[in-house]
């Protein structure tokens, strides 16, 4: 009655590319007492999981053989496609968790490779660095088909934190894709203020104890942001508290405070611009967060550079 | 032996402007019990701070006439050269403190202006919402002369929470319009990467349970920012756990997924573009944070801008 259960335990598993993401991976595997396999193009780097317990594959072919689900940690999906393509036949009707970083089109293609040749296909997005990787809190997004990701649950659980995001295989990426964003424009966002203040001769110390000391834990504190959230679903950004325009005010002095004060200011010009542009198409008495309604839709320049793609390399075209 | 006291009591309080702002200040300044005078350019506005038991001016020159200290809230600076300029004389020996927001050389320039006709000068920056004035959350942050700071601390204190932050006039307008920055990008940040998830019909209401209320506050928070600011201070950015050439890779994807997504890319693209051009400057194998070397130095758009004044208007590019 096993094919009844949910859950299936994989005690043979194998792990393809062992950088210092993938090393870290194979540890964790170890110590939750599975029984791994290993490959890695350089076979050296695999010494020190070999010298815990792992098999080491000569091939890629051996290294599917020898289980029934693999792990893939590459650098890419070109270098996953190279890798794979002598094992298809060993893969079949086994179960492929690719942690790649990507695209979800790139997703997509991958989910179209596997399904073609009879492999369950999984995307997963690592959330945290190498060193977390098997603790309670390493966050690993999944997305794909929920019964394969339900049937190695158990499995996933040894890498950390597995959270199940929905069928649709690109979701992984998305969500690693616009949790980075979110990170880099914050810090970004630090950096460029702390900048404006050495301007002036003031340290990053300094206005650090103001800026994330006071400012925005308290100003822009992530429970008030997430209370915004049902309004941008509504498109709903009623004035009364301020509006657009009151911002673009704002906006212009930063901008403006920039130049003067010999910054770079290209960044805080896009925001001005990006507020202008909304107050042009009408949402000059709504509230800030209308500008939301811009960033759904793409931009000039990408729009420029999909029509130059369009034109020039026509195959090339379809994937963007 | 009033002369060697350092604080003095402000029984009388003028106001000029009562807009949304203005008029929470007055508010604010009755309920501690201060007499106030205040003048706003269309006398209507001020029959509620009457109603409450402020005096009303009929010109500028009188209301600086009725006190030791005056408050300014008007829209910008040409509107309180406009304002004060018929009061200069009354207000000579006396206290001016401004609150309009501006750039840091506008304040410059506005200190040099009450200077030449023997006038004490503060900048204010409000950090609130007109309803939060008066309340002890409520922080304004003071630049100008220490010693007229001090001495009208308490007056100031009846407005919320005022923080002194340096005798450089410009250093108020300056952290307000940094903090603005980091305010405005951050939420740039998170609406952006809604609109990738909303890309693949994800509500903002989904992303928010996972990026505001696991990734941002665990991975992006304040705290652990804090902790680099003493390295960027020292320009030191060690590249062992990541190097910016690594996170280069992440930054193609946000752009390259932002394309294929058809939201707006413009600031990611930007954001790209930053990491390649620190990288070829050679700080590729530094970390993350060594793009705040470029933050720190004017941009190519900016130069030419300036370069553009400078040719085309010599005076203005003066103050640029």
């Amino acid at each position: 009655m096993t094919h009844l259960s949910n859950t299936v335990q994989d005690n043979r598993i194998s792990l393809l590319g062992l950088g210092p993401m993938g090393s870290a991976l194979g540890g964790a595997l170890l110590k939750q007492g599975h029984r791994l396999t290993v490959w890695n193009r350089t076979p050296g780097k695999a010494d020190d999981l070999v010298a815990k317990g792992a098999q080491q594959a000569r091939t890629v072919a051996e290294a599917a053989t020898a289980s029934t689900i693999t792990i893939v940690c590459l650098n890419d999906y070109p270098t996953m496609y190279r890798v794979l393509d002598g094992a298809a036949a060993e893969l079949e009707g086994k179960v492929l968790v690719n942690l790649n970083s990507g695209t979800p089109s790139e997703a997509r293609a991958a989910l179209a490779w596997s399904a073609e040749r009879g492999i369950d296909y999984l995307e997963g997005a690592i959330m945290v660095p190498p060193h977390l990787i098997g603790e309670p809190g390493a966050v690993i997004l999944y997305s794909g088909d929920q019964g394969v990701f339900d049937r190695h649950r158990t499995t996933l659980a040894s890498l950390g934190d597995p959270r199940y995001l929905g069928a649709d295989i690109g979701l992984a990426v998305l969500y690693n894709t616009a949790l980075l964003d979110m990170m880099y424009t914050t810090i970004n966002g630090w950096l460029h203020a702390t900048a404006l203040l050495d301007s002036a001769n003031v340290s990053a110390q300094k206005f650090a104890e103001l800026a994330l000391g006071w400012f925005m834990p308290t100003v822009v504190d992530y429970a008030s942001l997430t209370e915004q959230a049902p309004d941008l679903d509504a498109a709903h950004y009623p004035g009364e508290l301020g509006t657009l325009a009151m911002n673009l005010n704002a906006l212009e002095h930063i901008t403006r405070t920039s130049e003067e004060q010999g910054v770079h200011s290209d960044h805080p010009r896009l925001m001005k611009e990006l507020a202008e542009r909304a107050i042009a198409e009408g949402h000059g008495s709504q509230n800030y967060f209308a500008v939301y309604e811009l960033f759904k839709k793409t931009d000039s320049a990408a729009a420029a550079h999909r029509a130059f793609l369009a034109t020039t390399a026509g195959g090339h075209a379809k994937s963007l």
